[in-house]
């Protein structure tokens, strides 16, 4: 019997009456004949009034109980919609991450799966029941509670197909796939039939909001063949899935814009080996996650670095930097937080030249003015003004093409 | 270090602002030198939008899923203390039932505890830390979550308080002790200072609304004293404790009134061996809980069977009762909801005769018909109409002079 996990995500189980077409949708893959397991977020809504609340009682509540607490979210859902199967007469049964035996190391609030043990989860298919799994949370050897992050439901969904050698992962969300860039943004933006887990690795890191890098890199690490699609519809969604030849003919894939970003320039620092590495280090350490770095040598053995991180760690990362900066001999730092980074992704970038000439002359011809480039081999990133963002993803999607080229 | 276990009700812990305000009253018994761990019940009104939830999912939800579900209430209050203590520089570590290591047999919705696995709260609590443990909810031995009941989170303290050997054990409620009858209805009732674990069972199991009758039931049979309090002042409150012999002195200690009863008739049914027993195997079965029970056999060996259930029991009694009469030989079944119970409860009326006759001839003084009379060694029973049934309690109290006597 050809086994699925599905994941919901928190609009697809928003109310009561969304958790009931969810089931019957379980249903009707369960009908087809299929073994199922499937993974739910919480209520679209719920984490933030819980984090609301933390913050309520304690500014800086501590991340072992605020995992204890966000699980919560999901544990709800999942048992609601384990009930919801038996209102329809389906046999079903909702794990919480500890009991699907989801385990993971000991970094609270962004845990990793180590292992998981698939015993029950396995017992319970054997019996012919709809497991049903909360999302985006497991347990330490401590017996602690974990979570993975915001958004990381799609981790849960991806890791379980890979230990169950599911023969199909669904991503169930609240569109119909992935874009050649947002189409709030980008009227004509296109839905993509395929993408590859690089692609979609970088479309993730660009501020697409469909998935987070970590379920990517999950997926691509054990080569986990997903669907993203909507539960609002049955439409065809967006393969993700290994690179294959023909990818490669597409230049630009898609265009994203990550509005969720600070840039901080430390200045005047001693460009003397290491200073960059302490840096970068203590940013480590303080869980600020980089994005974009640049460095500029200027005169007399002064360095410039300028890096992106979201904006609600740059508080964070200064405060981090202060005592840093006194160690490696001085230099100050600066936040400028009203910034956007455009990316434009794809596979074809490898083989193909001037792209990048093509996406600077575009937003030059508009005056839009560049602040950082970061380049890979299938990526472009700029850091421009916030206010020019949306205008300068229009541009660049005009520029490539991406309404009319086949995905 | 003296040890101490408290526990904090739902509307103790009802919002942000009164968990800042348990966490200072905490705070406060952690700095007088104590070991503390604390039970937190869900935040008052959370069970019931969970049920309501699922009850919109589902017309019948399994219990196996309630449990799953309900569990979360505790699982975030208790979240938000260990943070509010955090946030007033006191250590702390919030645990689930299961993480607390109370297990329990399998009885979905109604679980029984059947161990404690103290080791890793002592652990905490030998490292210096509060230890907050949420309330009415265990594990069983398979790995699925149970809860115990409504208002159960005073049996998690309790069985908290007997297996780690606690000093004291406190029960922080909005009401400030046990009163010799419902204040709101009586308005000279009066607070008592001590009152014993069986005179606590009948008020309890008498509609008191103060503690479940299982929690003291498990406090008598472990010998745990605690003391009812107010969590929203510092009154002292009352203690639950063995009887001791001055207590007998006083012939009536409270009076109390169930509302939430129901009268089921069972009549005509062939008064033979084994038809009664026939009919409260099959209600226990269906985890009906029968609470007063009257047979009266009439002419030629018919009888009529007559009980109260919870209001909420009264149709499954019915649908249960339906098949079993058919196989005993016919008989009918009623319901009548339109009922409450007043019990007036003591030790000392085990060596006190005369307190039936004052009660009836108060009543039967004011006109009001007494449908069923039950009665044990320490309380007498009756279920009269639901319309007069405050007016009988405050008659009651003044017949016996409860607003004078010594506790």
């Amino acid at each position: 019997m050809p086994r699925i996990v599905q994941k919901y995500g928190g609009t697809s189980v928003g109310d009561v009456e969304r958790i009931k077409k969810v089931a019957e949708r379980i249903k009707s893959t369960r009908d087809s004949g299929n073994e199922l397991v499937v993974v739910v977020s919480a209520r679209a809504g719920v984490t933030n009034e819980l984090i609301a609340r933390a913050k309520a009682v304690s500014p800086h509540p501590s991340e072992r109980e605020l995992d204890q607490l966000l699980a919560v979210g999901e544990q709800e859902t999942c048992a609601l919609t384990a009930m919801a199967l038996h209102g329809l007469g389906v046999e079903a049964v909702s794990y919480t991450g500890a009991q699907a035996g989801i385990f993971t190391d000991k970094v609270h609030t962004k845990a990793k799966i180590k292992t998981i043990n698939a015993a029950p989860i396995e017992k319970d298919l054997k019996a012919g029941r709809v497991v049903i799994v909360a999302g985006f949370q497991g347990i330490n050897e401590d017996g602690h509670v974990t979570t993975f992050g915001r958004g990381a439901s799609d981790l849960s969904a991806i890791a379980l197909a890979a230990a169950l050698k599911a023969d199909r992962c669904e991503v169930y969300t609240d569109v119909d796939g992935v874009y050649t860039a947002d189409p709030r943004v980008v009227k004509n933006a296109r839905k993509l039939e395929e993408i590859s887990y690089d692609e979609m690795l970088e479309l993730a890191s660009s501020g697409s909001k469909v998935m987070m890098s970590r379920s990517v890199e999950f997926a691509k690490k054990y080569n986990v063949v997903f669907e993203v699609r909507s539960s609002f519809n049955y439409n065809p969604g967006t393969i993700v899935k290994e690179e294959v030849a023909y990818m490669e003919k597409v230049v630009v894939r898609g265009v994203a814009v990550d509005k969720d970003q600070a840039k901080v320039i430390v200045s005047n620092i001693l460009d003397k080996p290491g200073s960059a590495a302490r840096v970068f280090r203590a940013l480590a350490d303080a869980n600020v996650n980089v994005d974009m770095i640049v460095q500029n040598v200027g005169r007399h053995g002064i360095a410039n670095l300028t890096f992106t991180v979201p904006q609600g760690d740059s508080h964070k990362a200064v405060k981090t930097l202060e005592p840093v900066l006194d160690e490696i001999g001085g230099g100050q730092v600066a936040i400028h937080e009203h910034v956007a980074k455009l990316s434009v992704v794809g596979v074809g970038m490898k083989t193909h030249s001037g792209v990048a000439a093509t996406l600077f002359q575009t937003l030059a011809d508009a005056g839009i003015n560049i602040e950082l480039i970061s380049t890979s081999e299938i990526k472009i990133s700029i850091v421009i003004d916030l206010d020019r963002a949306d205008e300068a993803a229009r541009l660049a999607h005009d520029a490539f093409h991406l309404e009319s080229l086949g995905s």
